[in-house]
Formats: structure tokens, C-alpha cells, sequence
């Protein structure tokens, strides 16, 4: 059904998955690819943003574990049927800044709910539907977490404030989903200079698209 | 594990469920039970409250059935989560406005989605949790959207600008519940006169706790 294609970017946080979606556009455009869209979960459209508000409030230090996961769901789904669907339907290539991966690897790994569930719950939000590439950027929680330390741009959100914990665990679920979705996922070693990282991304979307 | 008890209102828009509630508690309290607590969804604490804004909010006509779905399901868990289960823990009798019949009679009854994937959230969200009893407050369509047409203190929120035919949809999800739930859901007849209608709400109370 649908003629575009989608492709994710996932990682822990400080992984640069951000920056290199940023840079890669016009190299994407220079290479011959066309009507290229980009976007980010949660948020991308005004529902989607508005649910994104409430998870990353610093003030809701009493939010439940299921809770938190439902409302991501909730913002995908939003995002998906007004935003995405609508791209790929168009022929577009669309680049989105997390995806389902982001789900068990955060609310499953790093928070300890059930894959399965969040399996359930991807699935019912997206209809089913997977992503046709996913670029997983690997990095340690050391790094990731010293590069957010770095950046001064950055706004504090709830989120960040997990323990170092969490970041581990977090690695290990991506590690995870990528050794289990070797169809899908290619792992990228984030942890090298940007040139390469994004050098690295390009040469993945060229050969797998 | 639960020492209190769990006493859910439903009904369509307009069926009284909530002044019901309020005037209910001097009577028990009369009655002889202690330690009542009263709530409602979406709401009664501040992540859900903030979900409850999203959810009804006027401005977000591009919602999707989904979406609305997930929302309750999440606001439903952290208000069960915070307030609810603490609640029932300390031995209340706790009243909430709209559970988990609502998502039913609402988002599947009316918004045509999966009744399954209904009740598959309800469980997640709850951790399989029923109510101990459950009274259902039955008016026709035309009955409820008239006394909310005369309500003039009550705020028009975006469920009530939905069609009339969501209105019937949604009474024919109750009466279906209502039926395949005998052991739970006493329904009320809520046509009639308001001091028939809590004379009959806590009588119910009385004969099932």
C-alpha cells in the first residue's frame, strides 16, 4: 500500500541519532534522494506534542511505569496517522527520530515492564506496521551520558534524571533488539568521530533502500 | 490484598451518575459506612488531570480513536495507581465516576474499536482489577443529551459535540455490558425522578457490600 519508505533512528540518549538525522538531509538530497521528511517521537503534530509535554514534565516524578509507556503509545499513534501515514502514502522517504524500538528498549530494558506487552501495544498503535530500515546508534552509557553532559543546549527533561542504571539497561535492550532484528536494525558505532557516524548512516540507506 | 471496596458509576452522558455520587455519600455515611472516598476519570490526580486536558480539550478534533483510547487507558492507571489502590489498601469504600465499562461502552461501542483490545488495555492498566460492584446509570439517548442540553453550569467538552448517533451507540455498549456482567452491574433506571434514583443507587449498595 504504501509507496514511500520509513526509516528510524534509535539509540540511547547522547548517542547522537539527533544530530546525524539533522546532517544527513542534504547529503541524502545531494545523492539523489527526493522528497525526504523528517520527524521525531514523541511529538510531530500538535496532539502528539501536547501528550509529549506531559511525559517529560520535570514535575511528574510520580509517574507509573505503564503509564508513562501508554502515553508514549498514545503519541505514536497520533503521529503515525496524521504525520507518517499520510508522508508514505505520498512516496516520501521519512526519517523519524525513535520509533517502537525506543518503547522496549526504554519502558522494557531500562524501566522493567514486559516486551511482550510492549509488543501488543506497538502493534496495536501501528496497525502492524515496521519500519523499512532501522539505524541503531551505539554508544556506552559513559559516552552517551558525557556528551549530554557536554551539551549545554540541551533541555533537562524528566528522563534524563534516571539513574545511570537505566542508561545501562537501556544499551542492553537495543543490543538486544538488534541481534534479534538483524533484518531490520543495523548497528551503527556511534561512538566514532560524527564524519564517520555519518558517513557510516549514508552508506547504510544507499546499500539497504 | 484489597481491604476496601470498589464501587464504579457508568452511564451515558446525562444519565445524573454524578450528582447520584455526591448526594450518596451523606446517606451511607448516614447508612453507617465510613471511610468513603470519591473520585473520577479521566482525573483525580495531577498526571491525569493533565491527560484529562488532552483528552477533552476542544481544539483536538484530529484525535484519533486510538489515541483518545490510550489516553483513558494511561490516565486510568495512574489514577488507580496513586489513588485508587492506596485507597482500597487503607480499607475505603471508594466511588469512582467511570471505569473501566466506560472505555467499552465509549471507545468500542461507539468508536467502533476492538472490544478486546478494550478489555486486553483494561487488564494492562488495571492489572486485572474489577470493580466489586457497578452501578449502571441507563437513560436513552435523548433523555441524557436533554437534561446535558439543560445543564447550563456543566462545560461542553469534545465528547459532547460528537454526533447523536455515538449517544445510541454508546447506551446499546452499556446494555450489552450490563447483560454479559450480571454478577457485577446492577443496572439503575435513571429516567426516573432523582430521589427514586439514589434511593435505588444505595439500596443496591447495601445489598451487595
Amino acid at each position: 500500500m504504501s509507496k514511500g519508505k520509513l526509516i528510524t533512528f534509535e539509540g540511547p540518549d547522547g548517542a547522537g541519532k539527533t544530530t546525524v538525522l539533522e546532517a544527513i538531509i542534504p547529503l541524502l538530497e545531494k545523492a539523489g534522494y527526493q522528497d525526504i521528511m523528517t520527524t521525531r517521537e514523541p511529538g510531530g503534530v500538535a496532539i502528539a506534542e501536547s501528550i509529549r509535554e506531559v511525559i517529560l514534565d520535570v514535575n511528574n516524578t510520580a509517574m507509573d511505569a505503564k503509564t508513562e509507556l501508554l502515553l508514549y503509545i498514545a503519541a505514536r499513534r497520533q503521529h503515525l496517522v496524521e504525520k507518517v501515514l499520510p508522508a508514505l502514502e505520498a512516496g516520501k522517504i521519512v526519517l523519524v527520530d525513535r520509533f517502537i524500538d525506543s518503547s522496549v528498549a526504554y519502558q522494557g530494558s531500562g524501566r522493567g515492564l514486559e516486551k511482550m506487552d510492549i509488543q501488543w501495544l506497538n502493534d496495536f498503535a501501528t496497525d502492524g506496521l515496521k519500519p523499512d530500515l532501522t539505524l541503531y546508534f551505539d554508544v556506552t552509557a559513559e559516552v552517551g551520558l558525557a556528551r549530554i553532559a557536554q551539551n549545554k543546549d540541551r533541555e533537562v527533561n524528566r528522563l534524563d534524571l534516571e539513574k545511570v542504571d537505566m542508561h545501562y539497561q537501556v544499551r542492553n535492550g537495543y543490543l538486544q533488539l538488534a541481534k534479534e532484528n538483524l533484518e531490520r536494525i543495523v548497528t551503527i558505532d556511534a561512538s566514532k568521530p560524527l564524519n564517520q557516524v555519518i558517513a557510516q548512516a549514508i552508506a547504510t540507506i544507499q546499500e539497504k533502500l
